[in-house]
């Protein structure tokens, strides 16, 4: 195979499905049940890992991007879910600087973004972050490596000018991690290597 | 605008038709040489940021995948080169683990990764970093923020099985940087935020 022309991040098909209509939500809860719901769904379809992630419009509540953990079905390790909801979100917004889309933008996330997240999150442009479980919770009931994540990665974020929620729902996101334990999802993991 | 279909990454045409032969590059030199004068390119032909990266397979020096810098012309903040090398490199092999291709594989890079693809080397499944220029290089001559990176980021890489390489072919790397500044190239940085 010669190198590739390109390379497409495609959503799962019952994701499209959903995203068929204009969606608006204002209340922070029913971002974050949507988010979380996408993640249990994510694990029930078995279309990647544990994780979802939207892009909100902070005023309107628009939903600007989704996005779900798509690194089996893709084969592509850079696709996390918080990178695939701001790609799609910026796709829609024409700005690799969410900053630009009206009053700003929320990255919701179903768990703490791990260190390139974390990196994707700063880049990206939105001013808030709000996570259900944290990466402890990942890494213990999962056993992803997140990474080596900066003791104060609050205040990292808050830095720059992005501030930060949670953990919020975190009983609930949790519960989405377990399942995908119990039901033995793929862990990729890179202290298994070598 | 709907929610998008899917998202592309696409390289630049000047950067399609230097892929359309298979390249083996043996050397180390001939390696960073390659990737360096990927980044120059870029600058020179206006099609995103001072930066290159390229995954080669380390037993046989084949180039698995190439990428620059694309955050602008795709309107895509997570397109930075390393990313993109990354995910061309995993498409070709058909694996989310370079890991599994071979004796593994090498990630070159024309400067250091920023906190986001320091990540997304650890997802890689990369096993060697070889790298030009510092951040602090890019932050002092480009300022751009890197992101809060941990201080002994190599020994992280090291604890996860990646050995890292540089500042190799520094001097050479950095003309590339102020090239950009020079130019008068976007900076698009998370402290301007807010």
């Amino acid at each position: 195979m010669k190198h590739p022309a390109s390379v497409t991040l495609t959503l799962p098909a019952w994701l499209k499905a959903m995203l068929a209509g204009d969606l608006e939500m204002r209340d922070p809860e029913q971002r974050m049940r949507w988010v979380i719901g996408l993640s249990r769904r994510n694990v029930e379809e078995r279309t990647g890992g544990p994780f979802a992630a939207a892009v909100f419009a902070r005023e309107t509540g628009q939903l600007l991007g989704a996005g779900v953990n798509l690194v089996e079905p893709l084969n592509l390790s850079p696709a996390h879910a918080e990178i695939v909801a701001c790609a799609f979100a910026q796709k829609r917004a024409g700005t690799f600087d969410l900053n630009a889309v009206g009053a700003g933008c929320e990255l919701v996330t179903s768990s703490q973004p791990c260190l390139m997240c974390l990196g994707a999150t700063l880049w990206s442009g939105v001013t808030r972050l709000t996570y259900g479980a944290t990466a402890a919770d990942v890494e213990g009931i999962v056993g992803f490596d997140e990474g080596p994540l900066p003791r104060d990665w609050q205040g990292e974020l808050g830095k720059r000018g992005i501030t930060v929620a949670g953990e919020f729902l975190r009983a609930e996101a949790v519960e989405v991690l377990s399942l995908y334990k119990e039901t033995a999802g793929t862990v990729y993991n890179g202290r298994s290597r070598g």
